[in-house]
């Protein structure tokens, strides 16, 4: 569910076109919108209604506005309609983009496509979809610009005039041999300035930095970003030029590489979707299996504290005061991170309430399954009542660490500071407190009763 | 200190250029590769050194190689030079990157250069001075191409050819009024599939985005990435073009971004350079403050545990065991957060020595700080001689903690596997079962030796 300022204001608007049949209407917001707006619209329909306002515009524009939803959002599309439509879709596709989403389909929904689609474009998929996940081949384009060197410039333009209607970018154009042998490139800038008469091979540069198709999507967009490329050719072990990947491809890239690093560094196995596309239990999954791992290395503490705390000793709380703590604090750094990731993504769109609520119940859902192997694992070191004096703090803290890691840098932000200032250890310091005073507490109140 | 190929292949020759006095070889070295490059392996010599390469090249390449440099080696250059000399290459910048440059220079340097730079130069610099820093005025660039709305596409192929030296970009070109009112956009793509004889106006796209020159500057970057933009056009509050950011810089500044989000969720003081270009005291700063603020933050759960547990319990390692555990995880995350994000970056060139050697240092430097301050908190908690196994405990966690946290990363980047893996808690989490061991081994040989 995204929630920009253009969510909020159409799609009620377009939700009323679609109860009214409004055709005129649904035709115009396809038309007049840029594509990447349309597409946050309508990510808050359900895939059926999305179709039936795209039914509104040709097979091309419906590729493009289809290429702008994020891909779980593509997945659902793909499915909710009859293949013989999707498949004058995906032909309008662009390459990169078409194969990003089969990547992602069901393979035997891909084998049925298949046969319906143009021999062109089913030849391209079939080598776009062979080179490997997260390689320069799998997030390149095959529409790229190219000329032969021995041409002059004027026919040059001529021939670009032609090529530019189907190719992702022109303004860098490859001059390659017969057999596709990269030999140099021109940017258009050049090529206008050029002498008319000029020929390309004399006035095309020589030194072109290219990338392998085997390298890592990663390597490439660093390579773009450091050059300010618009696009980086990408060619096979003979150096022969298969495709290209463009700026905003290697933007998206670097986008997505850092917040998968973000979300892992704190514990959160990486979301596919935006914090708020995520459904509930996806997240809860995503966050639950490293609190799981986590608690087990806590409890790993645990058992090294009593080896140095034997049984019978006053203060077994000692051997908890770790895993408890630590729990809490893992909790919130999750939510700190997501939600200030979301932030700087531009993500949230201010839904405190929404966030706050979501947050509530993922905190008391993860608290309730750590609380429970808290205690089962805590009955092995200690008796029954005490495990569950654990087990019940343990679901405290992780509940009430969620919602403060989530809060606080809304808060921030709120107050115009940033919100990335509440860092995760001072989360997990203000965790700490908190946990302290609740651990005793219950300890007072199911020992002492 | 950067650290690829290139600079480990080409700066030790560059040195021997520089002791033979070979004129030719540096001119060279300037003339074939790419300013980036140039940059990267420069990067490496002192500043003075640098200008001698640089004198081998006319001002215009010079400050091209220039603005390839990371700002504070920029700074480092510009306090390096002759004024006079300055101000030549200071001319020949890009708006944007000279803005920039001396946004971050001293200010009285500044108004010391100021009349030595031409006349139109010097207003340029003055007006996008007079922007906020991180707004879409202090990272645009005034050299945009604009062409009036009343002339034939063939006139304007023609303005364009000549506007294109000079121009940041010509693959969006601005249609303006008489009073540089925003009236539409073309891309060159689109121009040159348009009839020669077509008057702008009529094929121009009126549709145009644009940012307001206030806009916060990741706000703008967001735009961009979103629409796939190469550029986006920056207005004044009466909708007159006053510069436009492109897709390059938009890029570096989310990369920007998300690297300081990375660094401040690990409690690291934003770094202003690389990992390794960052000097040793520079970044133990950055991160001790951080690491004091929380060791006053885990001191507040010592207070609490405190009087949970109060004076001549059996158990006074309890109180401070929060801390000494919060210590180590807290000085680890640093560390693996850091390096998670300079290899994502690819900064650091696989030195594991280097940062092995520099991570103990800064470990056993920030352990020391804290292990006083523990030292001294614990005192008013505890005997001092129970108080310096608490202070000793967290010298060698944040020791230990520092070189696991930025070891473990490399580690896994080695073995093939992802080294975001190695979250924060999970660090942590192993800095607790050393930390537990060290605190009770230093607790038995202090206190019953």
């Amino acid at each position: 569910m995204p929630s920009s300022l253009y969510y909020s204001l159409l799609l009620p608007d377009l939700r009323i076109m679609l109860d009214e049949h409004d055709d005129t209407g649904m035709a115009e917001f396809c038309k007049v919108l840029h594509p990447a707006v349309i597409a946050e619209v309508m990510e808050g329909l359900e895939p059926a209604r999305t179709w039936e306002v795209l039914g509104h515009c040709d097979p091309a524009h419906q590729a493009e506005i289809l290429q702008n939803f994020p891909l779980p959002y593509q997945i659902e599309l793909v499915e909710a309609v009859e293949r013989e439509r999707l498949s004058r879709v995906i032909e309008e596709m662009s390459p990169d983009d078409r194969a990003s989403l089969m990547r992602r389909m069901d393979r035997e929904h891909v084998e049925q496509l298949m046969p319906l689609i143009a021999q062109a474009e089913r030849a391209d998929i079939r080598k776009l979809l062979s080179y490997p996940d997260d390689s320069a081949g799998a997030i390149m384009t095959t529409e790229y610009a190219s000329l032969p060197g021995d041409i002059t410039v004027a026919e040059a333009l001529n021939r670009l005039r032609m090529q530019a209607p189907s190719r992702e970018t022109i303004y860098v154009i490859y001059i390659t041999d017969d057999e596709r042998h990269l030999q140099g490139f021109l940017s258009l800038r050049k090529l206008i300035q050029a002498r008319p008469t000029a020929i390309l091979a004399d006035v095309m540069d020589r030194d072109v930095l290219s990338v392998r198709v085997s390298d890592d999507q990663e390597f490439v967009a660093n390579q773009i970003q450091k050059y300010d490329f618009i696009a980086i050719p990408v060619v096979d072990q003979h150096n022969r030029l298969v495709g290209i990947v463009t700026h905003d491809d290697a933007a998206d890239i670097l986008q997505e590489e850092a917040t998968e690093d973000t979300q892992m560094l704190a514990a959160v196995q990486p979301l596919e979707d935006s914090y708020l596309g995520t459904p509930f239990f996806t997240l809860a999954h995503k966050r639950g299996i490293w609190l799981v791992i986590l608690l087990g290395a806590s409890s790993l503490t645990a058992h090294v504290l009593n080896y140095f705390e034997p049984d019978g000793s006053a203060n077994w709380m000692i051997l908890f005061m770790p895993l408890v703590l630590a729990s809490g604090g893992n909790a919130g750094s999750q939510s700190a991170t997501l939600i200030i990731r979301a932030l700087a993504l531009d993500e949230t769109g201010g839904n405190v309430g929404t966030i706050a609520w979501r947050e509530l119940r993922l905190g008391a859902f993860l608290g309730a399954i750590l609380g429970l192997l808290a205690f089962g694992g805590g009955s092995l070191l200690v008796p029954w009542l005490r495990a569950s004096v654990v087990g019940l703090t343990v679901f405290c803290v992780v509940t009430l660490g969620t919602i403060t890691g989530s809060m606080l840098p809304l808060a921030l932000k709120k107050l115009g500071a940033d919100p990335a200032l509440m860092s995760n250890p001072m989360i997990a310091s203000l965790s700490d407190v908190t946990g302290v005073v609740v651990f005793y507490n219950i300890a007072r109140w199911l020992l002492f009763a």
